[in-house]
């Protein structure tokens, strides 16, 4: 087959953060398939389909990229931030297993700035030491799983990057993550929200896990705990270099 | 004051990975400062200084760039990947710290593709579900609390991303560290080597924990562990999206 798969990231939302590598592969596609919010963030041009589709079917969007590679087609799977951070790539492999020869396809991943990356630079460098980054939606594990990470998260001094934390659909869970946290962690560790982090509806909060409530969080934030020793300078929060 | 500073990531070492954020403070600046192979990145122009410096000095030359900020300079500080991540920014915000007023400088953070996210995306997808990452450098952390991380991320099913595993002046801690993935996480789990990925230097191996050798890593290599769900498809390794 002549056909391709370029798995992409189209980072947090701003233009200016998105790669070259990415605008190539999008510069030659013949389809575009996604979510619905991130095509739409690919301009249409004549000889180029878009295919928006709708959150929680991946792996049917990940078999059509493969059926449409397969008849030739050059297609750019899009994902927000990064594609390898709980976004489409790993869901391309799962599906790519199911097929006969996997070999045959041509596929690239193509890497983008990832939510928690943006996140951290605007609000400084709350990153900055070891950290682990952990999807609170339960919809692929059990929460029991979720909670026993965070707890060890904690034990281990990790910084905490928390994708989707919150839902319409589990609206309860963040309050239990928090709940946790504070208990393993104490009411005085820095925890920062960051919503649609370089777009026009960007906000940025900081607050200490005592202050923090569920409602601080929705599925457009990334949540960043810092470590014990993550504090703030001016404006910034940053976790040093050395031990926390 | 009227100058700035950029703290700005690189990204992994292709050019196409740059963001236009990045390129644009670049070409602004009057005055570059770095670790000598990452300032070596930046095209010298009139107007723009290049103050490359050697590794180990980071909060000198953070110093530095508040310095030449405070007398109306416009600095980027140039890291590799992204500043956020084992890199310049908390080192420049340590720096900061120290200064009366911090508030007066005009500070940002820009983002890059941090050398996980590119050797992830070189390899498949391991890093697909949750994941933790660790410096294995013990120049600012006493190598019992590394030890301690490796144990408890073990436990807790993380995926995990190793940056600076080895150097030639600690040549056995990443035998050791070894030893205790081995023990924890058993013989068959995979580990991926990705060594200066996206330059002309790039070298990929994966292979089992029985099978990996200290040798397998030196300090342009980021070596990435699966956890127990991680495999192989194709050419490629992940990790899929539900509970591992």
């Amino acid at each position: 087959m002549t056909g391709w798969i370029a798995v992409a990231g189209l980072g947090p939302g701003d233009e200016a953060l998105v790669t070259d590598e990415v605008r190539s592969a999008l510069a030659e596609a013949t389809d575009v398939v996604g979510y619905i919010p991130y095509v739409a963030r690919v301009a249409p041009r004549p000889g180029l389909t878009l295919h928006p589709s709708d959150n929680r079917v991946e792996l049917d969007r990940a078999g059509h990229a493969l059926d449409m590679a397969a008849a030739d087609k050059r297609v750019v799977v899009v994902s927000s931030g990064d594609p390898g951070i709980f976004a489409m790539a790993s869901a391309l492999f799962e599906a790519l297993e199911a097929r006969p020869e996997p070999e045959r396809f041509d596929i690239r991943i193509l890497p983008g700035i990832t939510a928690m990356l943006a996140a951290a630079a605007r609000l400084g460098a709350p990153l900055g030491h070891d950290f682990c980054a952990i999807n609170l939606s339960d919809n692929l594990k059990p929460w029991d799983l979720i909670e026993r990470r965070l707890r060890l998260a904690a034990e281990a001094g990790f910084a905490m990057a928390f994708y989707n934390p919150r839902s319409k659909s589990r609206p309860h869970q963040f309050a239990r993550a928090l709940d946790i946290l504070r208990e393993t962690c104490g009411p005085e560790r820095l925890i920062s929200f960051a919503r649609a982090v370089t777009t026009p509806d960007e906000s940025l909060s900081t607050v200490t896990l005592a202050e923090a409530t569920p409602e601080m969080a929705d599925m457009r934030t990334v949540v960043i705990l810092g470590n014990a020793e993550t504090r703030r300078v001016g404006r910034f929060v940053y976790t040093p270099r050395s031990a926390g």
